[in-house]
């Protein structure tokens, strides 16, 4: 017996067979290749289909299947609202599993409760009953366990961190991705370092090698471990942010641990020391002293995992 | 048979007995009188002694305690920390109650635990499995209830949102209290109305009338009643600061609803539109539009029904 995992994301999809023991047996990624709506259905169903058969022929049958999707899953109607894929603002994915995993169960839940998942089952939050995913990529979410239990909120919107408040006054920019998101996102470090180079007079640095729109936060962390003082700029105003954040978190949920992960953790994982420093300055004071922070210890691959113990958690294997 | 639940405070008890229906039997309140350390240990159990025995002897026996303590109940050894009881850094209250209360259980929660769980049972919560009460006085804390249970922390510290940070730069000030209830407390309020009158010139208005350091929250939102300009800086700044940490707990945990109470909440409940206004400006969309802003039902009293409620839901009744 065996569980399939997949974790859709807004460009491509991965798959993976998990052993109940969770071994990783077999494992791909195919491209969503600009596909919309219906045709990432087909895609995701077909593939199913496909492993349902193949783990069968094999004597290694599936008996649960698990799910990330990159946004919401509404448990109450079994949609997805994903905002990176087209036409999949109510999509009705469970209906489309079901209708070809037939007697096997499948279950869905958002990228960021699956990243938490699937940290606590083979990451660093092994053992953790109360700890949070922070997911800092283009984006910015939170998955938060508590007592075990992955947070969804009334409405399954649970954990939309990027809406933070943290500085004062509301900026217009806020609008659109709130005020923690539009500081201090992969997208938030690129258009800070961006705005900053409009308006710097005298800068001479390696961002201005290439054409401003064109600057990444990976060549924003580039320029600071040469140095850089505008990147340096950036990236301080980013620990300050990440720091509030983590403070926040602490303050509230009192986690044993927060797990920094997504895009930017990555290059940002050097400085959660100097973040945990800046949290210690805002934070409840005994709680902040109790927590850990640490990286992923799965790479980018957090998603894969919680869909896959998402499966074998809810399944009779 | 009856539940007996008792609400301390940091100047006074209040005690109650509660029918297995909810209905308030009796109802008394008890001052401190300056009591510390085990003093007040000592009038608790003794209240909690005479009130088993008065009910048997009534043909109406005790059968569950519930006990609310202004500070947090650590559940892994039964102690509490109670900052403004002089001497409870880790009291064993548990341990003492157990000792009166012989075979009839005893059920510990904080303060801000069970204003949500009052609130839940008998006030405007009622039937919500995500509510959250956000409890203005002195201090600011929050209870949590995350589908129907009560949010603890690894170390039962969580809801401590009195320290979110919500403005940047960090100040000195913060250290002591944390950057919300810095500006937005009932001691808050009172702080940054003293400081303004101390570096305002030319204000004429009513916050004169008495010495600077003598103002409370009350007379800052009688002089706003009135229309005074500085009593006016001191509330708007106030509202920016609710409506981002409401908008920051929408954001997180998605609840159905948020109810403000406290000794603040009072005077500041007709803000409260005014306070969802600025939420709307920072939180998720989905999220804040979904989600019921109140002011407490209960009036000063949900601690008292919560730790009733905590007696019920968890006695054999």
């Amino acid at each position: 017996m065996a569980v399939l995992a997949m974790d859709l994301g807004g460009t491509k999809l991965a798959v993976a067979v998990f052993s109940p023991t969770g071994v990783l047996l077999t494992d791909e990624v195919v491209e969503l290749a600009n596909r919309g709506g219906s045709a990432v259905g087909a895609l995701i169903t077909g593939i199913a289909q496909n492993a349902i058969t193949a783990q069968q022929a094999q004597g290694v049958p599936i008996t649960a299947i698990g799910l990330s999707v990159p946004g919401i899953f509404h448990q109450h109607n079994g949609t997805v609202w994903a905002p990176n894929i087209p036409g999949w603002e109510a999509y009705p994915l469970l209906q489309e599993m079901q209708q070809v995993s037939v007697h096997i169960p499948v279950f869905i839940e958002s990228d960021r409760a699956c990243y938490v998942l699937g940290e606590g089952w083979q990451g660093n939050a092994r053992g953790c009953r109360d700890v949070i995913f922070l997911a800092v990529g283009t984006g910015i979410g939170a998955g938060i366990l508590v007592n075990g239990t992955v947070l969804r909120g009334a409405q399954d919107i649970a954990g939309a961190i990027g809406w933070m408040g943290l500085q004062q006054p509301f900026l217009d920019e806020y609008v659109s991705c709130g005020c923690f998101e539009y500081h201090a996102s992969g997208d938030g470090i690129a258009r800070v370092a961006q705005r900053l180079l409009s308006s710097a007079t005298g800068y001479q640095g390696i961002l201005q090698q290439q054409p401003a729109a064109r600057i990444s936060s990976r060549d924003v962390f580039v320029a600071y471990e040469s140095g850089d003082p505008l990147a340096t700029e950036v990236v301080r105003s980013c620990i300050v942010f990440w720091g509030m954040a983590v403070a926040n978190l602490v303050s509230l949920f009192n986690p044993e641990k927060i797990i920094f992960g997504g895009g930017v953790f990555g290059p940002a994982i050097p400085l959660i020391p100097a973040i945990k420093e800046e949290a210690f300055r805002w934070a409840q004071p005994v709680s902040i002293r109790q927590v850990a922070l640490e990286a992923t210890a799965l790479n980018g691959r957090a998603g894969i995992y919680g869909a896959g113990f998402l499966a074998l958690q809810q399944s009779s294997i």
